[in-house]
This record gives structure tokens, sequence and C-alpha cells, in this order.
């Protein structure tokens, strides 16, 4: 990626499109390769040109966190979404996810009777066909239930009058240093574990959906059928850190100017400040991180503190400060939230803006 | 603050207007009554209902921290409008503090003599009077210049063509426990020194600002004739685990469902999962911090993890896990982040929806 253009008002999101480009084809390419479907998670980027592209490069549909993003994208063409969501479904919702249905296919995530059973009433006397996937706890333990539990589910949702046609977890806790691998193999474990109860139990089970970025391209045996990966698309100094990108795969970054400089004497530090904080980058700090994002064209700097509007950038002591003026990209911990804080983003090209697109699900929390 | 009115779908940002209201007057009580200013700063809330009601409590004027702020208040009414930062202005924002300054009274901070040389020549062929306040750090080592470095920076912006009127400090490090008493003596020693400084310099110094929602209220001397908290129209769950306001005080939740529950076996901890993630609640955690927020009605539960959608909640021991689809009420740990995500918020009255607020300056980074 190339300097910021002389155009462009900081602070700013900048895409690098070839760079986009360049890392959705290798997701597909990696994932198809496999035999496995891609259903790519657009919570990552909320704009219905980048989902565009990704179906373009053999995704099989859409995977979104909310209704609310579903009506986006399927306002915007997509007929496959997964709300990979345990949604608790009220008459409101019901309506809503009647209306999805009636245009595109549609599935819904759940990880409880009560849920199961609360959805089907309030989907009884609607059309529009939902489809539920149960979502299995594969270590992160945050939603999902243990496979073991996945039966009195499944069973649930078809008692209720909904039809289970598959199974899905999230290897959340694979965002930490070496834990890719170790979740990974619990991923497979989890899912082949409730596949093979929820079979025995004479569940048709055709989608078995998995990943993350850090698991979703990694070599080696997994039960999952499908992944659905987001962050890929970008990256971020997140994926960074965890040796799951590399700089020249880092396709999003917030362009920044240098408004505040000190060499720092006693217990100042020497730092710089930049014109974006936590209300464009996002606060994301996971305790392995190294700070709160990273600078492109600076790896030894690290954003020890994140205000609203300041970010302070500890400087390398072998390296001149930046002068006052200059204007320097970011690189976020994690780009999800960066792409909620903004309503559009500047499309870069060879080091020139060459389009503005649109975040039409930013917020769409609901 | 009552239970979530039920025509409200989750999640949502709620405010009490009630609460909110006594909140205004009792910060505006305690800092007349010192006989100083009141100048809030509106990005905790970027509500142009709020500011109204602000300055109808005696507030001398408003404090932003962009120029983009500054654009949305100054439209919506304010006349006096103080961009608390340490701009670097380029001829596009020249033009815009121009434009500003035509019809408000505008002050901007700098910290720099490179930053006030080019304000100065961005400025010079422009009308629209900008004053400047020179930007002193007190102890948070973030933006801001050592006192004894404020009288170069006065005699730049002056040699510039411009107008210093003061300086000011943001305590920044009182966002700590403990730390809330120290930081006030401190950013009064700041502000003493530069201001003596700067005097007998010749600069004639009429605005001493400082204070943050920590500091504003506190008892005892002070070399500001004017301060700027912020949090205070809310509370947060930062200010509560510092103790610097109460659980009644706390005007803003964000309503949330229990989409999942657990009761925990073995390593996996007893908790539920509300439909509310950093998407909407913000993801900022001090380490001092017992979590990523705290429940209203819950005291003992903590939030121990925040994913884009999820909350992860941890409950006590002695207590109920409450059902799905129950909904309860988080108190963010920093609200100016919460508001900064999202479009319009639901104010409550006798747990009733009564109005449907826009956030106008959300996203107005620039």
């Amino acid at each position: 990626m190339s300097a910021v253009p002389a155009d462009v008002q900081t602070p700013e999101v900048l895409i690098d499109r070839d760079i986009l480009g360049r890392n959705i084809d290798r997701m597909a390419t990696a994932v198809l390769a496999k035999g496995i479907d891609l259903r790519p998670h657009v919570k990552t980027h909320k704009m219905p040109e980048i989902a565009s592209l990704q179906l373009a490069a053999g995704a099989v549909g859409l995977t979104v966190a909310t209704i609310g993003e579903a009506e986006v994208f399927v306002q915007h063409g997509a007929r496959d979404v997964f709300i990979a969501y345990p949604l608790w479904v009220t008459p409101h919702h019901a309506r809503r996810l009647a209306q999805l249905g009636s245009v595109a296919r549609v599935a819904v995530g759940t990880d409880s009777v009560e849920a199961a059973q609360a959805m089907g009433a309030a989907l009884s006397n609607l059309t529009g066909s939902i489809e539920v996937m149960v979502e299995i706890d594969s270590g992160h333990h945050r939603s999902g239930v243990r496979p073991s539990h996945a039966v009195e589910v499944a069973e649930s949702a078809t008692a209720a009058g909904l039809r289970v046609s598959g199974v899905f977890t999230f290897p959340g806790h694979s965002y930490a240093p070496g834990m890719p691998v170790k979740a990974a193999e619990q991923e497979h474990l989890a899912l082949q574990e409730a596949v093979s109860l929820l079979r025995r139990a004479g569940f048709d089970i055709s989608r078995i959906s998995g990943g993350s970025t850090p698991t979703a391209a990694l070599a080696g045996r997994s039960a999952a059928n499908e992944v659905r990966p987001g962050v890929y698309v970008f990256g971020d100094a997140q994926q960074l850190e965890l040796g799951r990108c590399t700089l020249d795969e880092i396709a999003l970054t917030v362009a920044a100017t240098v408004v505040s400089r000190h060499e720092g004497e006693g217990s100042t530090p020497r730092r710089c400040v930049l014109d974006a904080g936590s209300k464009i980058i996002g606060s994301d700090r996971p305790a392995w991180a190294s700070g709160f994002g990273r600078l492109l064209d600076h790896p030894g700097a690290r954003i020890s503190a994140l205000s609203e509007h300041h970010a302070t950038v500890i400087w390398p002591d072998d390296s001149e400060l930046p002068a006052l003026g200059t204007r320097l990209r970011v690189i976020p911990n994690h780009v999800c939230l960066t792409m909620n804080l903004v309503d559009e983003a500047t499309v870069v090209s060879d080091g020139t803006a060459v389009a503005r697109w649109s975040v039409d699900a930013r917020g769409k929390n609901k």
C-alpha cells in the first residue's frame, strides 16, 4: 500500500483495492481446494461491494451476525445468508425473518431448547422457510452447547416445527498466540462429535460450519464442510501479531496525521500523537497484543494508549520522531470494529483514491 | 431507572431523562458555586438536545474535540465553542475554522511552535477570528507542553498573527483508582506555573481551562477558571468503579436480552450471554476495571468478555442465572464510545419511552 493520497483528509479509513482482491482470491482458492464451502462473515466489512467480490470468487453465501445485517445484504442481492447467532426470536424478529425467508435461503443459529421453542412458536403462523443451525461450543465458552447436548436442542427445534440443517461453532479462542492449531483441532472434535450424535438420532445434517480467519486456512483434518472467516479480507494487527497474515496482506489502514510530538524528558516518554483515536480505530486490545494497533511503515513503533481522538505512539529510540503534519497509516487491532465506526471508506489503488464505498450495514446491531 | 420499556428492541441505548436532568443541574450548581465557568465536553453525548440542556443550566459554551463536532453544534445554535485539541491546521481546516469563526466565538488548542505557525499561516488570508489556547501537559503525558514551554508556543502563535487567550490541560491520568485527588493537584500546579510564566511574559491570559468528570467537582484549590467535564451527564462503569458517581446517577444504559445461558460444568464457566457487544457498548477496558461494563440491577455480575455482538456475563454463584429472553441493562465502561456507535437513542422517563434523540455528531472524527 502506498502513501496516503494528498486529497484525503485524516483520520480516514483506506482500503487498498489490489491487496483486498488478492486476499479474497487467496482465501477462496485455499478453501475451495480443500473441497469445502466458503461462507465469509461480512460483519467484518459491512459493505455490499466487498460481499459481491467474495461471491464472485466462489463463496456459496454470506454469514452475518444480526437480522439487520441480513436485511442489508439481501436487499443488495444476497440469496443465501446464515445469521450465525443464537437469536432469541420474538414476534418482531419472526416477522423480519419470514420476510427475509421469502426472498432468500436463511439459516439461524440456536443453542437451547427454550430458544428453539420460542423461535418455532414465533414463526409458526408465518410463511418463509427458516433453517436452524445448532451452535456448538468448541472451547471458546461463549454461546453454544456442548456436543453432547446438540441432540436435545435439535429435537426441540424439530418439535417446534423448524428444520435443522446443520451445526456450527466459532473457535474464538483461536485469537491468541499459539492457539490457532489447538483451537482448530478442538473445533474438529466438537463438530465431529455433535454431527455423529445427531446423525445417530436420525437428523439429516448437511451443513457443518466452522472456521475463523486464524483457523480457516489451516491444513489438517476438519469435520467442517463450510468455513466462515471474516477478517481475512483486510487483515489487522491481531492477525499480524498472531502470524496469520503478513504486512503486505494488510488491506485496511487508518490514515492519520501527527498532531503532537515530544522528545521526552525524565519520566515523560518520547512519543508522538496521531489524530486517530478509539472513535475510528476501535479500542479492542487483547492482553497479548503489543498495543492498540501498529503503524504500517514503522514496525518498531507502539501505540501505547488510545483516547477518543488521540493515539499515543511510543517511537523506537533508534529512529527520529516524525515531523508534525506527517501522515501515517495505522493498522487497527480489530478491523471489524473500525468498519463499524465510519459511514464510508476511501478505496485506493496505486496510491490514488479511486472510489468511496459505503458501509451500509454499519450499526445494524438488531 | 425503571425496566426496559416493552416497545424497545434490543440492543438499544436508553437515556433516562430525569436522571440526566439531575446530573446536569448538580454539576452546574457545584461548578458555578466555586465561581468558575462550566464548558462541558459534548463529545460524550454528541446530541444537540443535551447541549441545549447544559447551556440552559448555565454553561458558558461548549467543548468539542474536532472541527466536525464544532460544525454540528454551531449549526444547532452554539455561539461559543472550544476545540480542545492540538489541531494541525491545513488550508482545508483553516477554511472550515474561518467559517465557524464568522458565526461563533471559536478557540482552538495548540501545543507546539510548528503547529502554531502552521495555523497562523493557513488562517492568515481568511476572515473570522480564532482564539488560541496553549495545551499544557499536567501529567497525563499525551499531548500538551510542559508549563515551562508555554511561553515559546504562545510567542510563536502571536508572531503568526493569532490571539492567545488562555491555556488548557486534560488530567486524563485521573481515570484510575486513587488518582482523582492527585491529578487535580497536578492540574492546579501545572496551570498555575504556565499562567504565571505567560503573564510575566506579557500575555493577557483570561481563560484557564481544566477539569474532567473525575476532577471537576472536587473541592480544594484550582488555578482553573473554567472546567470541561463530559461524562457526568450520563455516568458510566468507569466513574462508578472510581467512586465518582453512584448507581442512581447512571443515566445511560444499553438494553440487552439474554440469548444464551449455561450453568457451567468443569472448566466451562457459569454464564449468560447478552445480545449487546462491543459494537454498541464499546470495548474500552482499563486494567483496573472489573470487566467490560456492569449490569445496573445485578451489581455482582461481571462482564468477562465482549465480542462484537455478545457480552459474556459471569453470574454470582449465590444468585440464579436469568432466564433466556430476560431484558437487562448494561452500564458501559465508557459512555463516550457507546454514543459514537448509534445514530439515535431512546429517551425514557418513568419506565416509558418518551422520545428518540439523534446523535448528530456521531462519527465526526474530522
